[in-house]
């Protein structure tokens, strides 16, 4: 593993409306545009909390990826259980990436306030939670796309001097 | 019941402060010049966690209200336990909503960095504090006001496909 | 105790990098150059759970402190543990106070979404951690001092009138 090279995964969840799974593609083309990521593997997972975790706990710790992205599930709907199923997985909380996420949504649309993202980290593994239209999901991966590969390298243990300064 | 008007219940925590009690009708107010939503009751409940639960438990399990919203209790004196009553109802955290919250209030001015707001879904409701001064309260509800038909639409299985752009 | 000299609490972490027991030094200047605290205390913590907990249980539970200051082991990386300290112990949760920290920092720069910091209170204590780089851990401080000493108050009981129209 290169610290340039980060393998990701990718996954929509999208049991239900079919436009969902657009986004999984689009985060594809974002992260391997920045010639950092090298995603590994993307799959559709359904809205169910079982389900979730299982590829969740598969990619984290068989696998052990340095990051996870899930898109959908995450809005006000039953079917939305994508909090709720990464939650308990999490063995650190990450608040800062969260109010990243929200900050810079709110700052597109108040109904930015009807989403509700999730990150954190698993052992070695940063998780990140985007909405599930590709439009915001889009526009949430621009927002962090930038501090992501120093956090994931920290995570790791990477020596990252010039952070010092900010964290 | 009709996706225009959501019936929702409004509470003064306000044991202690007889000002607090003038958020109750500043908020029936908001809400009702909406015309989005019918208060179906307003109550005032003692600064108590159980008596606040009891509240809370009464009008979304048993009276299914599409929204609660509580007023007082969420800042830093030892009375101040609306947070610690609502927390443990919740199944499912919404922290945009609160995020919104407090970037707007904040806005406004940085003492609002001592409110305590917590929002959420219990089941099918969901559950808003606000800050228990009318000032405050009003300014809170005003930044959330436009948004939340569209959450409640959502926790309650409307279709709302405008929003799929947003979250 | 009188409500204008406040004893406080000032920690490091720093069992890695020496170089984060420069922000010690910065805290108890900015804190005394308030004339509303007292510094009583300051320590260097080994980034350690136990330790960590430890020293706030001591300040908090015996010496009944104001306020404790943490700062460093906020990040991401596996020594970073101030946060999984820290929430255990908290009676309260006080979003307000982290939201601002947040927010004020991703002003400043967008890699303080890797900061975790973690408020709250526990008893009658406040806990807040801040960045463990000394300009980072200013910043912050900057960014809260001046609602500090009111949440304080709050929190001992002390009157505090002109704080109702803003919490
Ligand atoms: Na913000």
């Amino acid at each position: 593993r290169s610290t340039t090279h980060q393998p990701a995964s990718v996954s929509d969840t999208s049991s239900v409306s079919p436009k969902l799974d657009k986004s999984g593609p689009v985060l594809v083309e974002i992260l391997e545009d920045t010639k950092k990521y090298r995603v590994c593997k993307t799959d559709i997972v359904p809205d169910d909390v079982d389900q979730i975790q299982k590829h969740v706990r598969h990619y984290a710790d068989e696998f052990n990826l340095d990051l996870i992205v899930i898109t959908g599930g995450t809005g006000f709907s039953e079917r939305d259980t994508t909090p709720e199923a990464i939650i308990p997985l999490l063995t650190r909380q990450t608040p800062g990436i969260t109010h990243l996420l929200l900050a810079s949504s709110l700052a597109i649309t108040p109904f930015a306030a009807l989403s509700r993202p999730v990150t954190g980290i698993r052992n070695k593994t940063l998780i990140i939670t985007l909405p599930g239209s590709p439009k915001a999901c889009k526009e949430n991966m621009a927002a962090i796309i930038n501090v992501l590969p120093h956090g994931l390298d920290l995570i790791r243990g990477e020596p990252v001097a010039m952070l010092h300064a900010a964290i």
